[in-house]
């Protein structure tokens, strides 16, 4: 994980030449896939008695991705992709206390404490000479709540909270910020969202992993680019 | 609903010395409520063999203040506080086939085609000299599809989607405008959210009724305030 994508000749070769910098909020400033992960084990917990494990995953990953085109990302959709997973795999089987539980895990996903990624604060405030946008995707209420409970907000010019992160959107808050795309770098925890739409309308990405990535951000085979990079940490790709 | 609050002297004098016009779009541009009330229907057919009408619309209303603080606003919140309702108001007798079709209903409000209200096309396109800017609140998923169907969208310099309409917001909003709040004057169908914020902020607001509005929105007493009007219909506030 900690390996450059490229050979890294410069010191920061992705940022020659960057007026803004984007960077995305969950797993990348704050922590948020545990937590999810945390709820999907209570979740196999529950749904033992009528499926294993990897079945059990698949199923709700398959009911997660219909919901999208429907209900869009975040904890909401969730809660309601999980209670449709549960009767349906229970064959109707589940009881109610079950689906209440389901919804109280969802009250306490909403009502996590932010707790931001050890580094993050030096990492952002190593940047000189550079615009900061943040652009985080999914919920407008608990995405609103997360950047306002993590304290980094004004450390930042724009806070962009988007539904989808597609080359339309990075199109869109690259020209509200007034600069053309290959002046734009985004960084953050997700090949899918964060670096590859960025690298499609002429902007770079920097890719920073996570222990966690939810199966929809998974990609398979990752083109080879000299648009887009890997580094370990955001300390490493600011500072 | 069509009379003034106030003696109208001048013919719109709710515009005088106005820049930038702000209007709502849930039953101000494109129906809404009448849509979660024939959901809310359905929801009393379902329960009535455990609750009357009234009382079930207070349980249900209550529920879902509650669930504003965690969840915000919209269809997936709605969806959830249903559940949540029809398990208690049943006392868990109800089945997870009554679930299931509490969150098929959720879909269906997620998905119904965006009817833009009678009149608004050409009020929007009677506005001369003046910027004109989409705030709306809610789902920010639900709220980006509802506008892109309502095919209004070029007619706005801007669309701001907000998970609340409070005098914070709106402040926002006017900045972000890079106007004084005295020039902006917001139009809705909410007094509670389009028009008293608005009023506190130093702007001006015009209340346009609408037949069906949502428990929570409804205010109480009125103030008596000559920063702001009610008037029947968006053309007659605009044209």
């Amino acid at each position: 994980m900690s390996t450059a994508h490229h050979p890294v000749a410069d010191a920061r070769p992705w940022l020659d030449g960057i007026d803004v910098i984007g960077i995305d909020g969950d797993d990348t400033l704050w922590h948020s896939e545990r937590h999810f992960s945390v709820t999907e084990e209570r979740f196999a917990d529950l749904l033992a008695p009528w499926c294993e494990g990897d079945d059990l995953g698949a199923r709700l990953l398959s009911t997660e991705r219909a919901n999208l085109a429907v209900f869009g990302y975040g904890v909401k959709s969730f809660v309601i992709s999980m209670i449709e997973t549960a009767i349906s795999v229970s064959g109707g089987e589940i009881g109610v206390e079950a689906i209440e539980a389901i919804i109280g895990w969802g009250k306490e996903l909403h009502s996590h404490p932010t707790e931001v990624l050890t580094g993050v604060v030096d990492a952002l405030d190593s940047v000189r000479h550079r615009r900061l946008v943040l652009v985080t995707k999914g919920d407008l209420f608990h995405q609103e709540s997360k950047v306002a409970a993590s304290g980094l907000a004004e450390r930042f010019e724009a806070i962009e909270i988007v539904s989808e992160k597609d080359p339309a959107t990075y199109a869109d808050v690259v020209a509200r910020l007034d600069i053309d795309p290959s002046a734009f770098c985004m960084i953050g925890n997700s090949v899918r969202s964060d670096v590859l739409p960025v690298v499609e309308i002429g902007g770079r990405g920097v890719h920073v992993p996570h222990d966690i990535t939810w199966g929809h951000e998974v990609t398979g085979d990752e083109p080879d680019d000299s648009t887009w990079w890997r580094v370990a940490t955001l300390g490493a790709a600011l500072g």
